[in-house]
């Protein structure tokens, strides 16, 4: 997908919000400010959201000099999460269809994205999730790539999300590579994250070896693309694995809510919305 | 009210979407939005929302040639509240106070102010602000001032809430003057919006002789600034107004929905609060 101008106030409210997160001053914040306006003066509409957010995110980290201002944040939701694990996995044990409400778990989760400015409050967010109709529903189709398949690679998106994932994991019957940034971006998971949520319990936890928000491959380390590459089927959770990876490549499974009218409009779809579809 | 970062988003997403409302092309929005930047870089934190709105949509304007791209949208609005008109009009006659029921109708029609990018629907929100509690109510100091004027000066806001304020102007008893933007601004009532309102058949209708939204009194003509110094009493509709004009003058009330978090806390109430209250 590409950047839309509606992307440009988002974009911009996003740096506010994470120069804000990081301490900075109102002084510190205009610069800020200024240098993302230049920046998206600048950019290609050609280039994903993600690459952007890269950009915008990387700008704030570097003029503030904090190297994760979603640190604490990221912490929160994670212990949040956790706190509901129990009643996660009681939700899929109790399933007709363990493997749809273990993947709506994982839609439900998708939901601590701090980057579209929404407010949440996650049990809420279950409950609807777990009982809304899909907008796209491709879950017969991936039912059928895993029974095929020998591994899996899972992109992650969110810290706290992780939990969600992992539950999603726990109901998969082979192994799973679950891919975290390689360093701290938005809220985005990184590998400490992706550890507090207790996912090296149940998958191989590796970088995507880039700090852009969402799989910007071209920012990947080359052993992960080597990883991408082989891989049969891929999950990528969130807003920003969509806007990131290419059309057509039917190994990709996007799990994600739709929390931005551009991208609603790119899927085809409302706002609000949850999507299971095959790329 | 100075202009806070936070409205520098909220500004960039205005100015894109009054270039779609005339109609430019993408490549005319993005050039826009790139001249909104640069002006949002060198703008002073001094100058209130209001004058940097001024200039964001005269921008706009300049840019795509089109004086009123909130022309059809306005007149639409003008309709849809004329369609209420006896409606709101039974309801003052109902009331047991009718000034209150007057101003929560006249605070009911602020909803209609395409600045801060919400959505609504004119009925759900009447029945919702002629219930709500006030956050601010001076309704009791406006009473008493109102028993001691011989005249009203009535500060407009956007075409349609037009409506909303002739019902209001129905139940005073001194004679109002109607002071409306001086051209096309946002989707800001001009005399011609006022006239399709029918305000010219309840008060004066004059014009500020400027087209920022809000009254910037320093845009304003000498003519109305000389009407603006004599008033005794101003009923001031809208964010924009609030934001504009100084406060401690105890002349000024202010009567709006809150739809944004900056005014809100610049005001000390949330988002969706309604307010009547003395400068």
């Amino acid at each position: 997908m590409k950047t839309y101008l509606e992307c440009f106030p988002c974009m911009l409210r996003q740096a506010l919000e994470a120069a804000c997160m990081a301490d900075a001053d109102v002084r510190q914040q205009r610069t800020i400010l200024n240098r993302v306006m230049g920046l998206l003066a600048e950019v290609s509409v050609d280039s994903t959201p993600a690459e952007t957010g890269y950009h915008v995110h990387r700008i704030v980290r570097e003029m503030t000099g904090v190297r994760d201002p979603y640190r604490l944040v990221k912490e929160e939701a994670t212990r949040s999460a956790l706190q509901l694990l129990p009643r996660l996995r009681e939700i899929v044990d109790q399933a007709n269809d363990p493997l749809e409400q273990a993947a709506r778990i994982a839609i439900a989760g998708n939901i601590i994205d701090l980057a579209p400015g929404i407010q949440f409050t996650l049990e809420a967010t279950l409950e609807r999730v777990l009982h809304q109709p899909f907008a796209v529903n491709d879950l017969e189709t991936l039912r059928q790539a895993l029974s095929q398949t020998e591994s899996i690679l899972y992109l992650a998106d969110n810290a706290g999300e992780t939990v969600f994932d992992r539950v999603l994991i726990e109901t998969l019957e082979q192994p799973v590579i679950y891919a975290v940034k390689g360093g701290p971006t938005l809220n985005d998971a990184t590998r400490e994250d992706a550890i507090a949520a207790g996912l090296e319990e149940v998958a191989e936890v590796v970088s995507t070896g880039s700090d852009a928000p969402g799989t910007v491959l071209e920012f990947c380390s080359l052993a992960f693309r080597q990883l991408y590459d082989e891989a049969e089927v891929i999950i990528a959770k969130g807003q920003a694995n969509h806007e990131a990876l290419g059309e057509g490549d039917r190994r990709l499974f996007f799990l994600l809510q739709v929390k931005c009218p551009v991208l609603g409009r790119e899927i085809g779809v409302k706002p609000g919305s949850i999507v299971l579809q095959q790329s």
